[in-house]
């Protein structure tokens, strides 16, 4: 692990570092010296990237309310990783697949089943690496995703035993049903009821699929890509009840 | 309005009352003198009381974390006031309905709509008498009422223009579409997945007669008395958010 730069504001620190390729933003509280404190890996959504606004912005509320640790990282194809060959053609024949007539959510929920072979390796090893750091140390981690950070967060959590509780949603039980059925710790998952790129009854199906004996759905009305910023405090609030003190 | 007693602890202020034969409690900071702040009217559950246990943990935490002023009444038929001869013989005729088989869920619907004939108004002579006190004054409204409390509230909050916000939940369309859809203040809606009273498709229909622009669902699984008790929590941060400082 190598950091690049680090920057100071408001109570947060900011450390851009690079693992094995992988870019990734690391954020806690600014001073924080040796200590364990709790850590929450965000994934960010598709066409984004680790420092996108809403995820920058739920990494600075974990460290300025919780004293969390908080860390995202580039999926691959993703911000400032290279494209990648067997995607980008992939996208080509959804999208020739989707104007043939076929239905997009399941062919979005195949493409992210494909690129969670990789993320979940990679974010363990994320994990792995910034629990080493003293200001960070071994402390219990949560995991924040929706849309694409849903579909890549599900498999992730499922095999990942150190996430204690998870904030989903935006997503559907085409692909990853099988996965959702091995995630038992606490769910906050969220809907978008008029979602236009997940179907009500595919993201109720996700929903439904989660072995978690606590699990709390929320659900209100817009689109996929307007999640209202109250959700952002509501995922502090459940963070913070599951995963204790900074 | 008569005061019968008053007692304090915890921070917490609690005055038994009287008006006009209505008998409520009223909570609020203990030693907050002359103030205009939010009040919540919490409604019961069916068979329940204005100083039902979750009632009341509710109010302590409204007083104690937010500054607010919380009042609950007794509902006709239910805590210190008398049977209501109408209503006694409305069960029986239901009970009897329902093993003749007929559908449980409007039966409670319609004996709901009949009660908020009386509560409406009731209700609203409370927040006359209460807002009117020095240590309330005419502050911002909430309300909370869930089961019971949502069949009675829905009418309610549809009629009463001082409430800004409300948590609702635990209850169906049959009765309360109309009004719901006259409702347009932020709502936070509680469900549970495995109401055995309250069918899903139900819950889920009266949601979305709400004309509200912000509301929020929250799902969970269990049964119609096991809403979890985080959802208390979540109800005195939506609150805090729309109702401003105590």
């Amino acid at each position: 692990m190598r950091f690049l730069s680090g920057t100071s504001s408001d109570g947060v620190r900011e450390q851009l570092f690079t693992l094995d390729g992988i870019p990734g933003v690391l954020w806690t509280p600014d001073g924080g010296g040796a200590a364990t404190r709790p850590l929450v890996l965000l994934g960010h959504g598709g066409g984004r990237h680790k420092k996108d606004p809403e995820v920058s912005a739920l990494a600075h509320r974990l460290v300025t309310a919780c004293g969390y640790a908080a860390v995202c990282v580039d999926v691959p194809a993703h911000g400032d990783r290279p494209q990648v060959e067997e995607y980008a053609r992939l996208a080509v024949e959804n999208q020739a697949r989707v104007e043939a007539g076929e239905e997009l959510a399941p062919l979005i929920a195949e493409f992210q089943a494909r690129v969670a072979r990789r993320t979940v390796p990679e974010w363990r090893a994320v994990l792995d690496a910034v629990q080493e750091l003293g200001h960070v140390g071994p402390g219990p981690v949560g995991y924040w995703g929706v849309s694409l950070g849903c579909g890549l967060g599900v498999p992730f959590v499922a095999a990942e035993p150190r996430v204690r509780a998870a904030v989903l949603g935006l997503g559907g039980a085409h692909a990853s049903a099988d996965a959702a059925a091995r995630i038992t710790v606490p769910v906050q998952f969220l809907v978008q009821w008029d979602d236009e790129r997940v179907p009500r009854e595919q993201s109720l199906a996700l929903f439904d699929a989660l072995a978690s004996k606590e699990k709390t759905l929320h659900a209100g009305p817009g689109g996929h890509g307007e999640l209202p910023a109250f959700e952002l405090d509501s995922a502090v609030s459940f963070f913070s009840r599951h995963l204790g003190p900074g």
